[in-house]
């Protein structure tokens, strides 16, 4: 069997929805760094007979199979006795994890609990994986030859910093990941993805480097991969793809990999010299968000309003009454003056805005729900303004993340 | 086999983590609500072999198999073909679906794609599962009697759609969820998992209803579940544990399922008829964002100001250039006068406000990352403040959820 990994997330809060499965995504893009295959992932409840059952049919495809969750301090958690029955491994108890649940709590306001001396027991043969930041330690463990396990607890920022600390290096010491797989994501805004799909289309049928399309929070992106020794040999492959892809497609294509419309805009402030500030209804402090997401926004964000009252426009922003009477809250001139607004009491020397229905309530045939409208005022000319209509079916949380990127798509345009 | 159900999510940008699996959340919801049995949970590439065999282990375990993506306009969709050839059916060409299509698009600025046409070939047999709301239908197929097949299209919010509208009453109609697995879930602030755990570790053996702890976003909450005929036959089950939990536990148990921070503090405003205002900081629009995602939040949220340069806190929100210059801007009196500031400025009853080091940059010895201030002003004497040193490991957005987690829950405690 050639190498390759499966990932196995253990929880029946996971199949019950009770919370989103992070770590999947976060050993995913681990993984595919690594140049490691993974071919599957499987999620499984907190039980004994099914979770042996996945290690069984994950123990015939994979060599490197790694778990996350079921190490916890709670009865339900049964990972270390699944596997450790599955492989017919007695556990032990390590005084070194007692000792070190001890110290972690000496300065804890909470006393060291009984049900953490359960994390002390581990299959004898196993490693120590170490948890710095919580309780429960992961293992590392060789349970035949050409089997390798790696358990990690299901708490999202201890397993990440495990895997940092000391999965990566011990994985690259086994000769894992000696030709990674590089991958650069194109990022499209404004754009569907099966007609960015059509625009592109013989690029699909590349051998190398290959590009995949996909959608996501309505944006259409198009990754281009390729398998290579070096960062440097990858981008040859992959450059002369994106060049031609990026000039198919012009603007529509705001940036790569990490890039988010709030970076681009940043960038671009910083490049300009210029400030922004931004006077939100609808999006509630959503755009404030993920501008201030970006470290090193105060650079050029400086700051927003977000003016849910009617009298907040009037009284912080300067919004006419009159204005607000006659073509009401959710309107082009609204919008266009909280912009010019925002941008006056703060000082910056752009301002966006948006004002618009997010729903459930508030719809009227002629100002539906979705209908959103954004603002800008810049350094000349009078404020402008755009009306989407956003697709209300998704909800309330789909047209404010929707609008959010609409007036980030906006400001991106206007500074290219 | 008793009859239960299994998710297969297909598509390599899964794999590849980059994108979140949102699709099983939904659906592991979903197939709880309704009490249909739901133990495995398997995500594979767009790979005609490795899907056929992810189809071949679940076909022997589960009775409904539900599987999502793969059903796009692209080449590498690959979803019903690899169901085609593994239950030897052939393809059948759906006008319908062309015409419905073609109707689709009729009305776009975006033409209709060569590709779509992909999408109107179906397995002979298989019954179309209708989508409104983009332009992949998906399918519902009993390829051999006792297995059900559902398949979606991997966009959330067309498979979100097309589930409530088409398969619901389907599978009620197939004789499936009759007797409902009913889940309460109590949320708590401010106690570790395992803190909690050993608190109210008697219920934890209990055999109906069944209650297991977890940790999600810096909270702990238990799950109380329990199989019955109707809702109040488990409330009557679920209701004396919820109670003998609350009384142990006070006020660290902030709420119940859908509650959040931000709607149990909107909840105790309305009941007092009072309003609040935000001054963010470091939080950067995040608390906004989290009050409004609540609907009606109009009826007591004024409106928040993220200050985040300096000048604007002292312009905007009163706070004294002297205290910026002796106690810097991440300080407690910065906070307090923040809060009051931006209490006075709306005319709200609450100013709530955050000023902290998100990170990476910006910490010092005396005031390291993830060290953040709450600054809280009402209606009655003055503003107060609360400091918290935030786990800085994971990062920025951690320590900006968190803060923002911590403002909301200082406010709380206080309407309380």
């Amino acid at each position: 069997m050639s190498p390759n990994a499966e990932i196995i997330c253990v929880g029946t809060e996971l199949l019950l929805g009770e919370i989103l499965n992070t770590n999947s995504q976060f050993l995913g893009q681990e993984l595919a760094r690594l140049g490691i295959p993974h071919y599957y992932q499987t999620v499984v409840g907190d039980n004994l007979v099914r979770l042996q059952q996945a290690i069984a049919i994950a123990c015939q495809r994979s060599s490197l199979i790694i778990f996350t969750g079921g190490l916890g301090p709670t009865p339900d958690d049964l990972t270390t006795d699944a596997i450790a029955t599955f492989f017919q491994a007695p556990l032990v108890e390590r005084p070194e994890i007692i000792a070190d649940i001890q110290q972690k709590f000496a300065h804890s306001p909470h006393a060291l609990s009984a049900n953490n001396r359960k994390q002390a027991l581990l299959p004898q043969g196993a490693d120590i994986l170490p948890n710095e930041t919580g309780s429960a330690p992961g293992l590392i463990w060789e349970p035949r030859p050409g089997l390798t396990l790696l358990i990690f607890p299901g708490v999202p920022s201890e397993m990440q910093d495990m895997w940092c600390k000391t999965v990566v290096p011990y994985l690259k010491k086994q000769g894992w990941g000696d030709a990674q797989i590089y991958s650069r994501v194109l990022r499209f805004f404004g754009i569907p993805e099966s007609n960015l799909a059509e625009k592109v289309a013989p690029v699909f049928d590349l051998i190398d480097p290959t590009v995949a399309p996909y959608a996501i929070d309505g944006e259409a992106r198009l990754r281009i991969s390729t398998r290579a020794a070096s960062e440097a040999e990858a981008a040859a492959i992959i450059a002369p793809i994106e060049q031609q892809i990026r000039q198919q497609c012009g603007v529509d294509c705001y940036g790569a990999d990490a890039d988010t419309l709030a970076s681009v805009v940043g960038q671009r402030l910083l490049e300009r010299q210029e400030t922004i500030a931004v006077a939100e209804s609808c999006t509630g402090g959503g755009i404030g968000q993920r501008l201030t997401a970006i470290p090193g926004s105060s650079g050029y964000f400086v700051g927003s309003l977000v003016a849910y009252a009617n009298n907040i426009k009037v009284d912080l922003l300067g919004v006419k009454s009159k204005t607000l009477d006659e073509a009401g809250s959710v309107s082009a001139a609204v919008a266009e003056q909280m912009a010019e607004g925002v941008r006056s009491q703060f000082g910056s020397a752009w301002g966006l805005s948006t004002t618009g229905i997010a729903g459930p309530g508030g719809g009227t045939p002629e100002k539906p729900v979705g209908l959103v409208y954004v603002g800008l005022a810049g350094p000349q000319g009078p404020p402008q303004s755009w009306s989407y209509q956003i697709n209300a079916l998704p909800g309330r949380d789909w047209i404010r993340k929707i609008s959010t990127s609409r007036a980030l798509d906006v400001l991106r345009r206007q500074l290219l």
